[in-house]
Formats: C-alpha cells, sequence, structure tokens
C-alpha cells in the first residue's frame, strides 16, 4: 500500500515536471546556440521573476531575468554553486518614454518596455558539460536565431568578475 | 532497493511540491486596504511577468508588473476591457548602479534592483464591486500594512488618463 501510495506520489510528481515543460512561448527547439549547444527552452517566457534592471549606453533597454523552478528555489533558498539544470532567461525591451506620465508630470518621469531588443539570453547549468566555463553554457538568441561564435565567446570572460558569485550577476529581487 | 529509489524520489518531490507551495511572498490575508478593501493576493511573486519600467525623480525605482493567469492570458489574447478576477501586482525596488559592470566600463553602466521600495500595488478588477472607479479596485502596501485612505483616493484618478485602455497603463512586453 504504502509503495502505491510513493508510486503515485512520483507519478503525480513526474506529469508535474512533464507539464511544467510544455512549450508554451514557441520558437522551442529551433537551431543551437553555437560552443555551448544550448537552444532556446520551450516556455521560458511562462518562468517567475528573479529580478529587473536597466542598461545604459549603447545597450539603452530594460531587462527582465527570469528563471526556470530549479533557478527559482535556488535564489530563494540561498543556494550555491546553482544545481544542475537552472537555468536562467534574460529578455530585454527597449528604453521608451511613457507618453502619459510625461504629460502629467511636465518632464520625463517613467521609461517602460517597447518593443523587444539586444535578443533573448540563457545560461545553463551543467557542471559536467560546461566543466570548462565555471559549469555554465551561455546562449543568445536574436529573434530567434543564435548570434555567431564570437558573440558566445564573450560570455564567460565578463561572467567572470562574478566567480564568487558562481558567475551569476543577477541578485533575486524579493 | 526500488522502495528505497521511490521512497527518494517521492521524497524530493513532495520536498519540492511543499516548496513551490509555501506561501513565498509571507504577509498574504492580512488587513484590508482602506477604500476598496483589498488584500494582499496569496502568491503574488510567483506570478508571470506583464512588464517591467523604471521611475525617475522621487520614486526612482526598477519595477516589476506582475499578473495572475487571468491578467497574463487576457494581455496576451488582447482581451479588453480586462476581465473579472484580473488582478495585477507592481512591485518595486531601489534604482542601484551594478558595481562591477561600473568597474568593466569604467562609467555608470548597469542599474540593477536594490531592496523593496515604494510598496506593493495591486490592481483587481470587480467590474460590478468597483462600478464607480472603472471596474478597478486598487491598493498600496507598505511593509505589509495598507496605505493611508488619502493615497488611495490618488488611483483612480491618475489611472484616469488610460481610460482608452481599460485605466490600466501597462503594455504586455513580449
Amino acid at each position: 500500500m504504502k509503495r502505491i501510495a510513493f508510486l503515485l506520489v512520483a507519478v503525480a510528481a513526474m506529469a508535474g515536471v512533464v507539464a511544467s515543460m510544455a512549450p508554451t512561448s514557441g520558437q522551442a527547439n529551433g537551431e543551437a546556440a553555437p560552443i555551448f549547444g544550448v537552444k532556446i527552452p520551450p516556455g521560458y517566457r511562462d518562468w517567475r521573476l528573479i529580478s529587473v534592471a536597466h542598461e545604459e549606453g549603447n545597450l539603452n533597454d530594460l531587462r527582465a531575468i527570469l528563471g526556470n523552478d530549479v533557478a527559482i528555489k535556488a535564489y530563494r533558498e540561498g543556494n550555491r554553486p546553482f544545481p544542475d539544470v537552472t537555468i536562467s532567461a534574460r529578455l530585454a525591451w527597449s528604453y521608451v518614454p511613457l507618453e502619459e506620465s510625461e504629460k502629467a508630470f511636465g518632464r520625463l518621469q517613467s521609461f517602460v518596455a517597447g518593443p523587444p531588443k539586444n535578443g533573448v539570453q540563457f545560461m545553463v547549468k551543467d557542471s559536467r558539460k560546461y566543466a570548462s566555463t565555471g559549469g555554465w553554457g551561455f546562449a543568445q538568441f536574436n529573434d530567434g536565431k543564435p548570434a555567431d561564435e564570437a558573440v558566445h565567446n564573450t560570455c564567460f570572460s565578463c561572467h567572470g568578475a562574478v566567480k564568487a558569485r558562481d558567475f551569476v550577476f543577477t541578485h533575486y529581487a524579493p
């Protein structure tokens, strides 16, 4: 009886895992990015929010970092290094002044997300597969297509600045 | 041996389920906000992302707008007016320069979310209950406590600027 109960729980849990892997934001299973072989993870736009940011200069965007369930759990519980199967997604949009609030305040006040910009990036934890890059695979996609190898060669060197935080810049925003 | 394996899977799965069901944003079912009687919706920090923004001036924050399932569906399908039970949550955090990227770029480059700031706000659609305010109830909570009535009196008049968009400023960020 106990065995059956356990089996049911295990099956239910697996069903939950499979359901949460179902593709919800299209574009999935397309071309793999160079070097790391990462593909766009299905359903990433439905992932929960890790944090938000604004980049100035040429990037000039508003961005959100989303995480799969493994990422969110690790962030909230403070587990470092991040466990395998952690994936984070960095989305970015144009940095656009909101006309209505500019009128109301009589000056620039609110900046909101406009059309998508600067592609979508992913960090995928696989401590064996990506052992030579701190356990992380990196990928950038522009309009659903992987960026070139040169772009992917810049990822790990930059993230090396935060080696002490398991190569991850983003803190969790509570 | 198989039993032990199942046990381990079941325990791990249950731990995952329990962890994902635990109130992660606390403070739910507390005091109701004045005028509209809105309480903090349980689990709102787990909701999906609608969009992000940056406010300048005194607000000086980075913010994210999250939506419950009804809100996300309506946004994605373009359903207006928003259906009853739509709820959006506006979270905000301090606007903090990221030290590592400032060093790398030799100037201010990245601004990230610091500690929470400017409270948490909700818009709740109930076309009957809130008929006199465009079908929307508004609420702001600071450190889990409702803001006072004066604050809540300012919500609808400001959102009136976007009456044509069902009183909602935020567009969906794809």
